[in-house]
């Protein structure tokens, strides 16, 4: 790739280890964002948002964008900055791409004539980042158990990308892994894998065994009516994000473990998320031209 | 699943064993079209078509169904059983099942209005298929090289359902499996499985170290070009169906050797290819809520 | 297994789980050495040593037995419990069984003519205990690190019992595993098993690029000079006891994270190690024809 | 390692590319004994025996030595060669490498004061021989058995070298893999490595559920009352040398398949076999300083 300039603007841990990792592929590399931040970073802040952005090529933003469609997700920072801001200052040269860009910021990036890539709504970002998210999940087991993951009893729910790999973690560790879906597709595939396959509708059958519970799709998945079928030793780690797979209300009354462990690549393995992200921002300037 | 009646006509071993373990199954078995089928079959053959398809729910014919759209394809039987006579004797209760359905079978169905059903075309039937096919092509190696799978190089040209199956296998006997894709999503997929990711592109420059190329693509992969850097001694066995993924002439006359491996599930393991064959009917007949 | 009568005195979580697992398996079970344990025991517990270990065919002490060869090692207990008084109490019909059993302890009990049996000297308990310890490891790892397993190079000092477990668990999560060896026989084992054999006399070569040292050799494997080959960012976990492989002074000196990891199967899964514990009291029994 | 000279006498394929190996390794190579070797070799034999061993500091026999402990093992050669006419033009600054050297054919080596190391006996030779035999004997199971490999029930009798790589290739398959084994210690490591363990007293509750069944263990396991528990549809391998772990006589009364597979890394993989060789000769020659 030839040598571009990029301004990595606020995000967490993970802008600012993207920000040195690009510097060391041989790139130009301006940050903002990151007064407040307590920790070396290897690369001068620039002055202002104006500075740092002018004369780059990409101007990374964080994942994800923004919490309020206001503001830019800045949490080192010891100022807000504007999304409004940002996008003003751009010209139509220069590429804006970040996570989960929401309609409302994407509305603003066209009247700025700035395009934008969402980072999240990637084949490839999704497929990277299951990897961090199903070994943090396996962290918390190992963290939460009295019983080692060899031996268990593991119950992963649905077979997605999250699901695919870490089926392939916990019985890669020994685990018995039995891994439940819909579709006759992924019945089959799971199976091919040497997982044993769960049809959804007799997931009442094995539930009272399992000592973990993995849940992985984005709907209620365990209500109420289930939950009666887990055992009280049974850890249940819903990885699906808002509004999760779990009848939290129900499970506190069962008196059942949940665990919602969201945003996971980010809180146990930052460096590695971070070069993900670096990744696939290069699988997208690649597939762009740029 | 209620008790049903089938009737299996024609086909090769793979039917009669479908036969055989659906009877097990507590099912009632009609059977018609292996007259001289030169070994022993538990069931007694039906005394006429008529007969073998009268009253039964499900009609399972050949994979592939026929091979000149008017013929069922019935190695094992003495004379020649004609389609249009099937479709004709069945009636609209009655499902017919088979591999393969041409346009021109499916019209003539529709003449006789019967619901017809392509296992061929169902992604849990090609799925479970990859299984037997990636153990083919793996057995097909062995024999064919001098040297072990376990540290050899091996090199997977498309990661759909064969390519991740083979990927498996292949790893599971410790060789260094190299995995090439063209899309981004597919390279990242073949990372988190912990194989070495290959751009399409950069194929070339791994080629000329590896011991085994298993093509799955079915379109011009190894062309004349990238042939050329495969290795003298390196075996390249090409399971993509018609016109397969390598320029065979070309191979020749470089001194490749190449192995064109079709329809290996029925070849290497006619029985687990028929108890593959039988879920899928099951799972069409759960779906079809017959 | 005939049903028996057990006495489990003193001991950790693991004791307490061991006496229910065994009490659940249908033989007898008392229980001593527990009074100030601020949990549940489903065991009432006896009144005293004597009426504790009367009529027990196998008494069951703590792992290790001692810390001063004088008490038993009884961390829940409000008072102090002399190995002297357990061995007075016991006959010779009497099997007592613990871990660690010093020369000491030992010849206590010759003199009260009761046969003493050294779990941790068995074979078939150190490999169970290596299953909890290698998860244990991969576990502090995980915490430790800003990066996954997936995809890190993982160093595995000596190929014994945990080395063995380990190297596997960390290809099974997608490590990158180097294993270490004196013996040309073991680095053939190694690399039987896929992960790639390092000649101990090599080990500068390949520790620089290490993001991840288990050292399992209860001896000085990194000392000094070794230590100055590491990475600043490398994350050093000593599994061997005491003295450990590690100069920890140096390492210190050095800037280089270790962390020595003693006694984790008790500490990470204390339900797996009690059962493994259970396994080789029943092996024991079995062997003795008890 | 420094430049040596290295004389090949007699052997099978393993042999000729043995040499062409240690030749391409940048060693001087002398070879006798393949005078009708119907293929190529890259390396001119030498005139006569004298002329072959002159000068060379490692003498390579067969593996092997020889099968009357009179005359070497040499299926390529028009003539017979003597050990007796090798050894005595052999001196004491030279080493004599064979395989399986027998106690007459060391005293006829001590006479001539030519020291001799038997690859055979190493167990670094041993190991790696286990990964061609392991791949063997499951290319004989798939060509011989109408199911996949996948989804098999396999048994493992021995956890030796050979059961060890065996039942790890079987899984990495996907089969369901059963290893049994006597030891208290072996059933722990075998239940480690997440296979199912199977106490050898309790294999007749096992044998009539298994797909294939392969022996490693040199002694009459399968006798035949335990052949009495195998399905008639199994296949049992057996992998041990002389006189063989199975009843062949009474499996054959039973109609039992049994493939009796011995010297399986020459047959299926001569050319692995023949770096195996090399990499133990030249342990040895490491570790003797040579």
């Amino acid at each position: 790739m030839k040598k571009k300039k990029f301004t990595i603007i606020g995000g967490d841990l993970r802008n600012i280890k993207l920000a040195e990792s690009i510097e060391k592929d041989g790139h130009l590399v301006n940050i903002y964002g990151f007064s407040k931040a307590g920790f070396d970073i290897h690369i001068g802040e620039s002055a202002d948002l104006r500075s740092a952005i002018d004369e780059s090529d990409i101007v990374l933003g964080p994942l994800p964008c923004s919490n309020d469609d206001v503001h830019l997700n800045a949490p080192f920072h010891d100022t807000l900055i504007e999304i409004n801001d940002v996008l003003k200052i751009m010209n139509k040269n220069q590429l804006f791409i970040a996570g989960r860009i929401s309609d409302k910021i994407r509305n603003m990036a066209e009247i700025y004539n700035v395009y934008c890539v969402d980072l999240l709504k990637r084949e490839d970002m999704a497929i990277l980042n299951a990897i961090p998210t199903a070994e943090g999940a396996i962290q918390i087991a190992m963290e939460e158990l009295p019983i080692t993951i060899h031996g268990s009893s593991c119950m992963v729910l649905g077979f997605g990308r999250i699901g695919k790999i870490l089926s392939k973690d916990l019985a890669g560790l020994g685990a018995d892994v039995y891994a439940a879906a819909r579709k006759s597709s992924d019945i089959a595939l799971i199976r091919s894998f040497g997982y044993k396959p769960v049809a959804i509708q007799n997931l009442d059958d094995y539930l009272p065994k399992m000592d973990v519970i993995f849940n992985t799709v984005p709907a209620l998945v365990l209500d109420s009516q289930r939950l009666a079928h887990v055992s009280a030793d049974c850890l249940i780690i819903d990885l699906a994000s808002k509004p999760g797979g779990v009848d939290f209300e129900d499970a506190k009354k069962q008196g059942k473990k949940v665990i919602w462990a969201l945003s996971l690549p980010g809180k146990v393995a930052p460096l590695t998320a971070a070069k993900y992200i670096k990744e696939t921002v290069y699988n997208v300037l690649e597939e762009l031209g740029v």
